[in-house]
Order: structure tokens, then sequence, then C-alpha cells
């Protein structure tokens, strides 16, 4: 059964997928019909041959400019600094956004050897130098963990000097639909440091 | 982005796998090097055509027959039934058993629409009539659930008539190294009934 266990090895260095999903898809994959199996290859093969970076954002773009910075209609002012391009993905569900975004495929993380120069941050300053006087605003919405905030403080410094560029960073505070009881304390003291006029 | 959400759409289908996970397992291929991709890819068609059924027990094999049937060492008396070619492994890593195997590739499960004529159930009476008095044992290890224990009925009954084969079902108790008071009652009760003397 070396090919099984073969498989079962491909697929378990996927993240998430322990030996038992391993063995589970392995059996799935066996069972459905060839068509099965070479529309996975199919997709994976193409995905991997037409995705690239999007050479001003970093995010994934199937041409040289994502769908995003190619639309005109943006608003070419803003822009929102997002650590993963699923992160693009959920805050254009939210559709509360019009502008553009960076994508700096990581969070600042010194335990793990992640330093500025891993992500893109140099790309994200010469944006703002290649064009100066377009950007009016960054937003910095990396995670609301540690390493995001660090990387948000550290960015927030680097981006001081850029006279008439305000630099923001998402607001934070109980989620909607949560339960106050179950909400963590830092969550609490931000969401009443935050507070705002009830208009 | 179509060949990004393609291969979502792809990884989906897989079972056990949400639209998360699948987006994140997309991020990882795009990042990984494409030699491991096409590692993934590699296994995936290798054990495609080289994986087929056991012509004798059904469990998965490389050749005409599987490791454990083409084992001249294995007791050729005892069968021990299955629903799936993983329980096999499973009850081979307990070390415990050293007889053939039957996989049926599923359990009864009448809601779903499958009935007997969708497992190698045919195919079990064949092995016993083909080779009369050769099995002393069929030992039913179908999973201990509604559709496993109505399996280990069904075929408890087709299998009365071959006079000299006796038919044994596995033990249900309770697990070692559990906690007797998170143990359902109905493994309790079995447990209870199946007691035996210390020796």
């Amino acid at each position: 059964m070396k090919s099984f266990q073969r498989l079962v090895c491909a697929l378990k260095r996927l993240p998430g997928i322990g030996p038992k999903q391993a063995e589970r898809l392995v059996l799935f994959l066996l069972r459905a019909p060839e068509s099965e199996s070479e529309a996975l290859i199919t997709a994976l093969r193409e995905a991997r041959a037409r995705i690239q970076p999007c050479r001003r954002c970093w995010n994934f773009a199937e041409g040289e400019l994502c769908s995003l910075c190619a639309d005109p209609d943006r608003d070419q002012r803003l822009i929102c600094v997002v650590e993963e391009p699923q992160d693009v993905a959920a805050l254009e569900r939210s559709g509360g956004y019009k502008g553009l975004y960076h994508v700096l495929h990581g969070s600042l993380s010194p335990l793990d050897g992640i330093g500025p120069e891993r992500l893109r941050i140099r790309e994200l300053l010469r944006r703002l130098e290649e064009a100066p006087g377009v950007v009016i605003e960054v937003i910095l919405a990396t995670d609301p963990d540690t390493e995001g905030e660090a990387t948000a403080i550290y960015l927030s410094r680097l981006l001081k000097p850029h006279a008439g560029v305000r630099t923001t960073r998402i607001a934070h505070g109980v989620p909607l639909g949560g339960d106050l009881d179950y909400i963590d304390e830092r969550t609490l003291s931000h969401a009443l440091a935050g507070r705002r006029e009830v208009s």
C-alpha cells in the first residue's frame, strides 16, 4: 500500500489536515470518479499557473493588476493595509470600503524570525512615494492579535514622516451579536476607551 | 480571481473541508514551492492508477491481492468483516488478529438507499462457498452504531445456513482508559451484560 501511504503523507502536509482526515480524503479520492480527481488537479495547476501577486497591492491577481487595483471606480486616496489576501476578501464582503488595499503577506513576529524585510512594507512606502499627494489615508487593518498590533504600531511610526497621509487603525470593540459576558476584558476595555457619543 | 475560486470549489467538494479551510489550503498551495503541489498531484495520480480492490477481500490493494491476502502466514480459517479499508488498518495496528479480512465498503443504511446489493456481501458468501470447510469463523467487526449493528444482524442471519462456520461479533464494553462516568448508558449495559469471570 505504498501509493496509499504516499498520498496520505502528501495530504498530511497541508495545513489543518491530520492523519485521520488525510485517510478519509484518500478514500474519497480513490472512490470518486476519475473526473473528480482530475478536476482537482486541473484547478490546482491552473491556479498555480495563472495567479500571481498584483504588482501594486500584492493581493493575488490573475493579471498584472488585481481586479480591485484595475477598477477606476475605487477610491485611489485610501489604502487599507491587511495581513493576508483572505482579509481583502473579508473586508470586501463587508461592503463598507471602496478604497484600495495593500497586502503585507504576514505580520511582524520576531519569535518566528519574521522581520519587516519579510513583509511587503517597502512596497507600501514606494506606493506612497511614487505618487505623492494622491493617498490621504492609510488604514491599518492588521489582525487584532499581538503580531498584528505590533505591525500596526511599526507601520504607524514608518508612515509618520509622510505629511498629508493620515494613519488610522480599525476600531477595536465588542463584535455585533456578541454577548457582553463572554467578551474578554481587553476587548471590553478597548470598547470602553473607544466609546462614542450617541447621535 | 476565477482560478482561485475554482480551486476553492474543487477543495470544498472534499469531505470535511469547509469554505474557510478550503481558502487556507489554496493560500498554502499557491505559496508553497511548485515541487510541493506537483508532489501532491503525482501522489494522487499514482494512487488512482495503482490502487484497486483486492479481488478476494475488497481491501485496497496494489496488485491482484492485498498484502494480507497474499501473506501465507495469515490464518486462512478466520475472516473478519469490516465496513471500510481504514478499519482493516485500525485492527492491524491493534496487532491482536492474524486472520483474513473482508471489506464491505459501507454498512446497511435504508435511509441513504444503501441496501445489501450495494455492499460486498455477495462476495463474502462466495468466499465461503468456493472453499467449503476452510473458514471456521466469521468475525463481524462492523461499527458499533445503528447501521453497523443492523449490518451485523443481517450478516449473522445470512451466515446461519453455513454449517461449520461460527459467526461472532466483537465485544462491546467500556473502552480502556475511559472514565466510567462519561460512558453512555447503552455501552455500560453492554459492558455489564458481557461481564466475564475474573480468572
